[in-house]
């Protein structure tokens, strides 16, 4: 790189990084794996509102070079210890004094891991830089050929798209349907994976999203660069900043294979450590939920009919109920048994509160008070019920993006759940953002976010946060926010045309890769015209009931719903067995095979326990693998169990015969798999007790 | 009028009403006193955003007359009882059903009263219209002539101005200084004070704004018509609303002489009577601050000197004090000390709070937390000390105008006021709103206030809101809505070019229309350089003293400071008797002689007292009244205590010079008054005991 001044490898050499400033002083950093190029030399910087650029005009004050390695402990997780290991450069640069401009300093910090790059921008306090607005980032990933991309379209409020596989050439995003505000047609999501034809498996995100607005990326398709979308605010500004800040990190994933990027803890390490000291009372879980009743519409939210209603001075009791409110009593009470007969954590209750006639789609503030139940739902007789049972209720505060709304009444709101026992809380952010003007993935809905997580840990209340901006590893620093929707969950099958059999192999090289997901796996019921004849027609899951059981262990997270209704589980208690069993968190996890759009096959260590779950998915092809279970304990005899689409089975001919079969194994087995179209095979192995 | 199909007389017939359709089914009205003109027909209607407007395309349903006339009491106010006496006419006019959109109804309901006409929307439930949004209102006041008028700029944010008086031909705001932000260069606002050249005192404002922007007022220059401009949200929407729902009351004062506008208790009228059952604890009130020392430079509100300083994470015991910080532990006793000595209920402390080292100008969310202290603020020993003393301390509630912070701390902050004996609160919103893109005039900020005050309410706290949206008479509903500020208070006096000697006649004509004003009465060290030399050089109180005492009675409030320190008024305890007397609710008043920008002369009849207060002042110009004193009760004889103008006093070569006068008056009496060049006459009339 013409201009270079630094060179940095690795600390396996196996990435090596270039920093340096052009002849008009514009940073600019360059990645090679290898001899593979990563990043091309590619622009850094920022652009302010009312004072120049923090852009060019550079001169290196210094550089420092140091490197750091150490190995820490998640509070949960895919595995138990982590190593945080890499080469860090900070770069400070300065500006000269100009006019009325005071001298500026910006700090550009690398760390550089065997497994990819981080990198940030740090405003140490000066005298010429304190408050301060950004309006764009600089920052440029200028990618060395036309790479295959795995991309959903750049959308300042939604996550919830299916994946194009196509070229960086090819990203077009202006024919696919908006789900909420499309930035311009070549504008593109992070996480973004990439694979080059020389074989680099290359994605890009951030860690570490912090009083900022997320970043989408730009593709020029001609020249195949990555420049810098952060979404902006009501007024179009980007971040309002106090010196001393710092942005979050950009993150490179590199790997010529591709379960080393499934693999990777890059974003991870970026995060900050939790300042928790007490962390018992977080505990990852399973639940079910009053839920995909709603979403196959067997019930309703809704307690009544009607599309006008006003929260204030509105007397539900006298409301005329549709007789289809899923969130009454007995009902709740039917999944509070079913959770205490298999084991399962606890019970999300949707639809309990009032505001549900008319709550979507009218930009209105007053939706929800969080506090007022429907008439049919009694709050003390389920706490008490649940509390007999050894069950726990989810509280669920859906508010509408009505942000300001549920703000000023969160604190009322998780006061009233200590008050009734609930310890863990589902949020949703359906639709347009109340401050209008806002976005879900922009600085003051961020700020929001980790707010509302931090609120809830003093409480000790678990998150999960449903349509809020995708994750950044962020989990390190509050390990109560258990998991985020952020993405096209399950639920876009009952309702939508779905999410092809490809969907959950691509999930974890994008979406995931900032942190677990609520995907909701675990339909039984395939078909879901059954539940409400003449309604979803036709509509299915797009995958065979084993991948469903295979997700729970491909798709991490320390929440994993069973998403069916209890009716669909006691049809198949052979297969459910499966849930019952799969934990979630884990000591180890492997990640057996991958290729993003095709196949996952993933490996994991129960928490504690010499118990290992097993998951392999694949598209609408069907595949024939082998993996060798040569991770297991040398000396130990196992019992695998395993759940496999039976011979006949695809996802979209057959998908509900499967074929349950036990065989001992041990270290030494090689397990061969047989995934239908659109199928998945699940695995427990217990050790045979002597 | 063409069209007429309604006329209605107010209840004396001194006004009259005509209301009809045009051609095109345009709502249209018009307004006559006598045979004079007050407004010519006039458009109605409102504009909405994605359906078809509600302003032409009218047929009328029905058309509802009736009369109302009954009388009530306010908790507090000018008057111990007022009547509501109007003519009412409720037009309902529905739209035809055309392609997608259904049948629409729309309410225009007038009342007429003897001093003026209010109107309003109204949007009943209906099929077809339930969730919408104004884009624009189309409410003309088309004017017959170039009055006169008494304005100020149109400014989204702001009502901190001097008024201008012009003809309506004249209206150019452009070469005003803008204080926030200000709308179209013919934008003013309202009250907008009218007079025409035939007699007419016309004054054209709203009532009851809930849930609705603030209504400016565009002028056509050229042919004198007044039409809409609602205050914008940040995406360009005026307000969104659900029906049934109805808009503010536009209101136009119609008088043929200037003190019956100001006798006008319309708007107050208009608004809905409190919910309040238990209102004793809402106490009108008298307080001192500290507070004047810092307009005047003498003590800082921040404690330490930093232009970059977090909420979070700061250690204020480790700044250094700048030493002259005001809201120190022991200078509050000192207040604590003049307030029980004289009798005044209680003591505002600005800068009280950590967070004022760089509060304003930055856009900055989390600036305070309002319930941490400054290490030299001593919650707790002045909370003993000042219940020892008998006095209250009043909070403050500097928001910076991140309401979104305030809103999620302010059930923390009320809390904490209770905890120490705060019930009483004086809020701030200075500079940009949060949420980015609001206004303080638009419907989000007005719900925000509303719904403060009747937070405030819940709690038993009494609130005067500063910067807040002008008042429309929510005082009726919100009686523990002592005052706002919402003008250009008596502090612009003390860094600013000041407020001419015209100021203070126009108000009560202007933004007082609305409600009570805290305009900070009572400077009586009129040369403000003394209290730092070298500061505020040559700059003064643009009134004589004894004006500042007047200022009590002439400008209404229950809620009424002594501006001034005590050190201030310990030079002059004999003036000082006056605002110790004077009380701050009363049983009745009477405008005795008025015009707007020259005089005005009130007399006050004490709460539950047969004691009377007279107040008048005038412009830059010197003047001779006489008064008669025949409102005293007959029989009685009082002394009157005059506090007047010196002989060779005058505003700005002599301010501070006054004599002291004690005579009997009784109500044969005709007082002379002799007011100085900005200045005026304070009198107290108490009957001698016999």
């Amino acid at each position: 790189m013409e201009g270079a001044v630094s060179t940095v490898h690795s600390p396996g050499r196996k990435l090596t990084l270039k920093f340096g400033l052009s002849a008009d002083g514009q940073p600019t950093y360059q990645l090679q794996f290898g001899s593979k190029t990563v990043v091309q030399p590619s622009r850094l910087g920022l652009l302010l509102q009312n004072q120049p650029g923090l852009d060019q005009d550079f001169t290196i004050a210094r550089l420092d070079s140091s490197q750091h390695d150490d190995t820490w402990a998640p509070v949960w997780g895919e595995v138990k210890s982590i190593r945080n290991h890499y080469k860090e450069l900070a770069a400070t640069l300065t500006q000269e004094a100009k006019g009325d401009q005071k001298a500026r300093r910006l700090v550009v910090r690398f760390r550089l891991y065997d497994d990819g790059l981080g990198f940030r921008y740090e405003f140490p306090a000066q005298p010429g830089l304190t408050y301060f607005t950004v309006q764009d980032e600089r920052t440029e990933f200028n990618l060395p050929a036309d790479h295959k991309a795995f991309w959903i379209p750049g959308d300042y409020d939604s996550n919830e798209y299916a994946y194009v596989t196509s070229r960086l050439s090819e990203v077009d995003t202006a024919p696919i349907e908006v789900i909420q505000q499309k930035a311009a047609p070549h504008t593109v999501q992070t996480p973004l994976m990439l694979k080059s034809d020389d074989g680099l498996y290359v994605n890009i995100h951030e860690a570490a999203l912090v009083n900022y607005p997320a970043i989408m990326l730009n593709v020029d398709t001609k020249g195949f660069g990555l420049s810098s979308q952060l979404v902006p605010d009501a007024t179009g500004a980007k971040a309002y900043l106090q010196a001393p800040e710092h942005t979050p990190w950009r993150t490179i994933v590199v790997a010529d294979n591709a379960p080393a990027v499934l693999a990777s803890k890059l974003i991870l390490n970026l995060n900050e450590p939790t300042t928790l000291t007490e962390t018992s009372w977080i505990k990852p879980q399973k639940f079910v939920g009053v839920w995909w009743e709603m979403h196959v519409n067997k019930a309703g939210w809704n307690y009544a009919d009607t599309s006008n209603i006003k929260l204030a001075g509105t007397d539900w009791t006298k409301l005329k109920p549709t007789g289809r409110h899923g969130a009454n009593t007995a009902n709740v009470k039917r999944y509070i048994d079913f959770a205490a007969r298999h084991g399962l954590q606890s019970v999300l209750v949707e639809g309990w509160n009032v505001g549900w006639e008319d709550w979507a789609g009218n930009w209105k503030e007053e939706v929800f008070d969080f506090v007022t139940p429907y008439p049919d739902f009694n709050v003390t007789e389920l706490q008490q019920y649940a509390a007999s049972k050894g069950v726990k209720l989810m509280m669920h505060h859906e508010t509408s993006s009505a942000v300001t709304n549920y703000e000023r009444r969160q604190e009322e709101a998780l006061r009233f759940m200590k008050q009734h026992g609930y310890d863990a809380v589902k949020t949703g952010y359906v639709g347009r953002i109340i401050p209008r003007g806002e976005h879900h993935d922009g600085q003051w809905m961020v700020n929001h976010y980790n707010r509302t997580a931090a609120n809830m840990a003093r409480q000790q209340i678990v998150v999960d946060m449903h349509e809020a901006v995708r994750p950044t590893g962020l989990h390190r620093t509050y390990p109560n926010w258990l998991a985020s929707e952020a993405a096209r969950g399950n639920e876009f099958n009952a309702w939508s045309s779905g999410n092809p059999p490809e969907h959950e192999t691509i999930l974890p090289f994008t979406r995931l890769m900032g942190g677990p997901m609520d995907y909701t796996p675990g339909i039984f019921q395939i078909q879901l015209e059954s539940w409400n004849p003449g309604w979803n027609k036709g509509r299915q899951v797009h995958t065979t009931l084993t991948k469903q059981l295979a997700l729970y262990v491909t798709l991490y997270s320390p929440l994993q719903m069973a998403a069916d209704l209890p009716e669909a589980y006691n049809q198949h208690l052979d297969a459910f067995q499966f849930i019952k069993d799969v934990p979630v968190d884990w000591d180890d996890t492997r990640i057996l095979l991958a290729e993003p759009g095709e196949f996952i096959t993933t490996a994991r260590k129960a928490k504690g326990k010499d118990e290992w779950y097993l998951g392999s998915i694949t598209d609408e092809n069907a595949r024939e693998q082998t993996v060798k279970l040569d991770f297991l304990t040398p000396g130990v005899q196992y019992q695998a169990t395993i759940y496999a689409d039976a011979a006949d089975a695809s996802w979209d001919d057959n998908p509900m015969a499967y074929q349950i079969r036990r065989q001992p194994v041990d270290r030494n087995t090689v397990l061969p798999l047989k995934l239908a179209a659109g199928g998945g095979t699940a695995v427990s192995i217990k050790p045979v007790s002597k």
